[in-house]
C-alpha cells in the first residue's frame, strides 16, 4: 500500500512538472505501445506529458524502470528512437508505471495491448480448436473504466476483432460508468489502427504515414482526428476517416490478411517453380515490373511477426462470433494454415536432398532467427519451428542474428556476430533470415568459401547468382524455389 | 483448287509490292492476333511486310474479308487502332488471308491463337471435369512446321500451360522437320506473352509496355528479342529475359493467378462487410493509401474475360500434367472456383432482398453486358451468367452496353443507348457494368428519377453516395458490398 502511494506521488510529481500540458496515458508498453508514447512526447503540434502504463508483472516493471532511468528498452537499428527518447528525458514529459491511477488523470487514453489468438494444436497449420480470449482485453478495459475522468478519449490502436469497439469496449465502459454514476455520453471511444513497422523506419511507421480512423459517434471521431493531427504529419499523409468503428477494425485486419494471402499464394507457385526447373525469383522480379502486380511475394520460409500469424483468424472469428455472418472466412484461415506450415515444408526440402546426397548433419549454423530482416523482432518468427523441427535429427546448432542478443521464445544466448559461429566446425549453413549484413557480403563469402565442403542451404533467396556461381565450385547449394540449380 | 491457287498468288503479288520488307506472319487474328498485326505493320524500327493468318471458317473469312476491304474487324475505343490501320493500308503492308502459304515466306511466325480449357460441368464453380486439349493448337503448330522455312523465328504469345514450348511445340517442329529433311536446329523458338488490354490503351498496351522473353536455346532467345526491339518502345519499356521458356511461360498464368486470387479474396470479405453493416468501398479506397497495398482488388459481380478465368486452371493442369508435380494449384484453382460463382451470388443476393421486399420483378433493365467497363468484350463475361439466371424469374429483360451491338455468347442484339431502355415501363434497373458513361452521370440520374419507384441494384458499385442518397429518397436501392445501406 505504502508503494502504492509513493507510486501515485511520483505521477503527481510528474505532473505537476508537466502542468499546463495534456495528459497521454499510453495503456501498454510493448512494439507499438512503447514507440507510441515517444511519438506523443514528441508531439507535432502539442505538448503532452505522456505516461506509460504497463503490467505490475516482472517483464513489465523491468521495462519501466528502464524507461525512467534513462535506457529505452527495444533494440532499434531506427536512430530517431534514442532521439525522440532523450528528446523526451530533456523534456521530462515521459513517465512510465504501473499504477493505475495514471488514468485519473488523463485526457487522452491509447490502448495499445495485445489481443492475441490462441492457437491450441501442436501440429503446425492445424486451426481446428484456435481461440480468441477477449478476458484479458477485457479486463484491461475495465481497468481504465474504473480510474478515468468522464470526460476523456479512449483511443483504440489494438488489433480487434472487428465489431469489439461498439459490442466489447463500449458495453464495458457504459456498465462500469453506470455504476460509476458517470455520463457514458461524455466519453469518447475512437479506433484508429496503427502500422507500426520495428525496423529502420519505426518511428516514421507511426508519424509520416496514413492512417485510418473512426469514433462510435460523431464527437468521438472528431476527438480522434484533432488528436491524430497533433502527432501526425498530416499534411503529407492525410487521415481517412470511415464512418464505423466496424469499418476501421475491418479495415487493419483486412490489410494483413490481404498480404498473409499473398505470401500464402506463392507457397504452391514455389513448389511448381522447383518442379518445373526455374528461377521462381527471377520470375517475380518480371511480373513485378508491372504496376498492378508490384505487390507479388518473394518465396521465402514463412510468416512471423505478430500480425499477419493472427490477424485473419481475428477477422474470421470476428465474422463467426460477432456478427454472427454466414460461415468463417475460409480463404484467410488458409493462408494462416499454409503459411504456419512453411518451415516444415522447408525442413521436407532439406531432408529430401540430404537424403539424396546421403548426407548426415552433425554441426548447423543457423543465419538469422528474427522474423524479418533488419529487425530484432521474433515474435512468432517461423524460424523458431524450423530450429525446433530441425533439432530432431542435427546435434549441434549454432545461432546468429545480429540484433537478437537474446531469443526469448527459445530462451537462448545468440552470437551477434556471424564470424563467431563460421569459425566453428561446420557441415551445413543455413541462411533463414535475410538480414543486410549478409547480403552481398564479402566476409560471409570468403569465410564460406575458406570452410571444408559444406552443405549450403538458403531459405530465403538471399544468395545471388553470381555468389552461388562461386560457392558451387566447392559447395553443395540449395535454394528454395531456385528450380534452376537445385 | 483454283481459289487456292488465286489465293496463292494474292499473296505472291502483296509481297512483291512489299519487297525487300522482312515478313512477319501473325497466326489468329482474335483479340490479340488482330492488333498485334497491326503493331507489327507500324513498327517502330523496321518495316515489316504483315500477313494475318486465320481459319477457313465463316467467322474468320468475314474477318480477313473485312480486314482486306478497309474495315478493322474488332470494335475499340482506341483511336490509334484506326490510325495503325489506316497507315497499314497506305503502306499497303497488311493483308490477310485464310492460306498456310503464308507461312512458307515468313521470316518471322507469331503465334495467337487460342488455347482454352473446358469447363465442362454447367454447374458454375464446378471444376472437378476441367480439361485442357491440345488438339488445336497442335495442329496449328504443325501447319506451320509443314509450310514454314527453315531459318524462321517462331514466336510463341499464345498464354500456354507451362512447359508447352519444350514439351509440345519444340518436339512436334522437330518430327516434322525430320520428315521433311530439315534441320531443326536452325529454327529458332521464343516465347514472349503478350499483356494486351482491349480498351482505350489497346495498342500501347502492346507498343508501350513491359515484355518478358525467352527462347529455347540462347540463338532463339537474341532473335526473340532483336525482333521485340522493333516493335516495342524499349528504352522506355526494357524487356526482361528470362532462363528459360518454362518460367516466361509460368510467369504469364502467374501474373494472372494474382489477380484471380486477389479477386476471389475480397469476395468473402465483401460478404463479411454486408454482415456488418459497413460500407467495404470506403475500407478497399482507406487500404489502398498504402503503397503496399494498392492492387487490393473493389467488389463486383465476378471475373470475366479470356485469361483470368482460365490461366489459373492452365497452370494447374500443368503442374499435374506437364511436370509430374506434387499435386495441383489448389489455391489458384480455388480462385477460379469462387469467381466463377460470384454471378451466382448476386443473383442470391437479389433474391433475399425481393422476398425480404415482397418484391416481383417483371420488367428489368441490365446496364452492361461486357465484363470490364469501357470495353466491347463479352468473353466470359460474369453479367451472362447472371443474366442466363435471371431470366428464370424475370419475364422482360432489357438488355444495354455503349460497346456491344450484338451479344455474341447470347445471340442477342444489344441497345448502345440507355436512353432507349430506360424509357420502358420498369420495375428494377441492374447495374452490371460499370462503364464510365453510366459514372456520374446526370443524365442516367434524373431519368432513374423520373420512373415509378424502383429496385435499383448495383452489383458493381458504380453509384456514389451523393446519387444513392437523390436515389434512395424514391426508390429502393441495393449495393454489392455496401452493408450500411443495404
Amino acid at each position: 500500500m505504502k508503494k502504492k502511494i509513493n507510486e501515485r506521488k511520483k505521477i503527481d510529481d510528474f505532473l505537476e512538472l508537466n502542468s499546463k500540458k495534456q495528459v497521454v496515458v499510453v495503456q501498454g508498453l510493448g512494439f507499438v505501445g512503447a514507440v507510441m508514447s515517444l511519438v506523443c512526447a514528441n508531439a507535432l503540434t502539442a505538448e503532452y506529458a505522456v505516461i506509460g502504463v504497463d503490467l505490475p508483472n516482472e517483464q513489465s516493471l523491468d521495462k519501466i524502470n528502464k524507461i525512467n532511468s534513462g535506457i529505452f528498452p527495444l533494440e532499434t537499428s531506427d536512430l530517431k528512437i534514442q532521439k525522440f527518447y532523450k528528446n523526451s528525458i530533456n523534456k521530462k514529459n515521459f513517465y512510465a508505471t504501473y499504477d493505475e491511477y495514471a488514468y485519473s488523470k488523463a485526457d487522452v487514453i491509447i490502448i495499445d495491448i495485445n489481443l492475441d489468438v490462441q492457437k491450441k494444436s501442436t501440429n503446425l497449420g492445424d486451426l481446428k480448436s484456435y481461440d480468441v480470449t477477449l478476458a484479458s482485453f477485457k479486463k484491461a478495459i475495465k481497468s481504465i473504466a474504473l480510474n478515468c475522468k468522464e470526460e476523456v478519449l479512449i483511443l483504440v490502436e489494438t488489433t480487434v476483432p472487428p465489431g469489439t469497439c461498439k459490442k466489447v469496449v463500449y458495453p464495458l465502459i457504459k456498465d462500469v460508468f453506470d455504476s460509476r454514476n458517470l455520463d457514458i455520453n461524455k466519453v469518447y471511444i475512437g479506433h484508429s489502427y496503427e502500422r507500426v513497422m520495428p525496423g529502420p523506419n519505426y518511428i516514421d511507421s507511426i508519424q509520416n504515414f496514413y492512417r485510418v480512423y473512426s469514433g462510435i459517434n460523431e464527437m468521438s471521431s472528431k476527438k480522434t482526428e484533432s488528436f491524430l493531427k497533433t502527432i501526425i504529419k498530416t499534411d503529407e499523409y492525410p487521415l481517412t476517416k470511415l464512418n464505423s468503428t466496424n469499418s476501421t477494425e475491418m479495415a487493419k485486419v483486412l490489410e494483413n490478411s490481404f498480404r498473409a494471402m499473398n505470401i500464402a499464394f506463392i507457397v504452391e507457385w514455389t513448389r511448381f517453380a522447383e518442379e518445373a526447373g526455374v528461377n521462381f525469383y527471377e520470375i517475380i522480379d518480371a511480373i513485378r515490373m508491372r504496376p498492378t502486380h508490384k505487390n507479388i511475394m518473394y518465396p521465402g520460409i514463412g510468416v512471423g511477426g505478430y500480425c499477419l500469424t493472427k490477424d485473419p483468424l481475428l477477422a474470421s472469428w470476428s465474422r463467426k462470433n460477432l456478427f454472427d455472418g454466414d460461415g468463417t472466412l475460409k480463404q484467410s484461415e488458409m493462408s494462416v494454415r499454409i503459411n504456419d506450415k512453411m518451415p516444415s515444408y522447408a525442413i521436407s526440402f532439406l531432408e529430401a536432398n540430404l537424403l539424396a546426397q546421403n548426407i548426415e548433419l552433425k554441426n548447423v549454423a543457423l543465419l538469422g532467427v528474427s522474423y524479418r530482416s533488419d529487425v530484432g523482432d521474433t515474435r512468432y518468427s517461423p524460424v523458431q519451428n524450423f530450429y525446433i523441427q530441425l533439432q530432431n535429427f542435427v546435434e549441434n546448432i549454432y545461432l546468429t542474428d545480429p540484433y537478437v542478443k537474446y531469443w526469448d521464445e527459445m530462451q537462448k544466448e545468440i552470437d551477434l556476430d556471424f564470424k563467431q559461429i563460421l569459425s566453428k566446425s561446420l557441415d551445413s549453413v543455413i541462411i533463414t533470415t535475410s538480414h543486410s549484413e549478409y547480403k552481398c557480403s564479402k566476409i560471409l563469402l570468403d569465410l564460406l568459401m575458406k570452410k571444408n565442403k559444406l552443405f549450403i542451404y538458403d531459405t530465403v533467396g538471399l544468395l545471388n547468382n553470381e555468389e552461388i556461381k562461386i560457392l558451387k565450385s566447392k559447395h553443395l547449394v540449395r535454394v528454395l524455389g531456385r528450380g534452376d540449380i537445385n
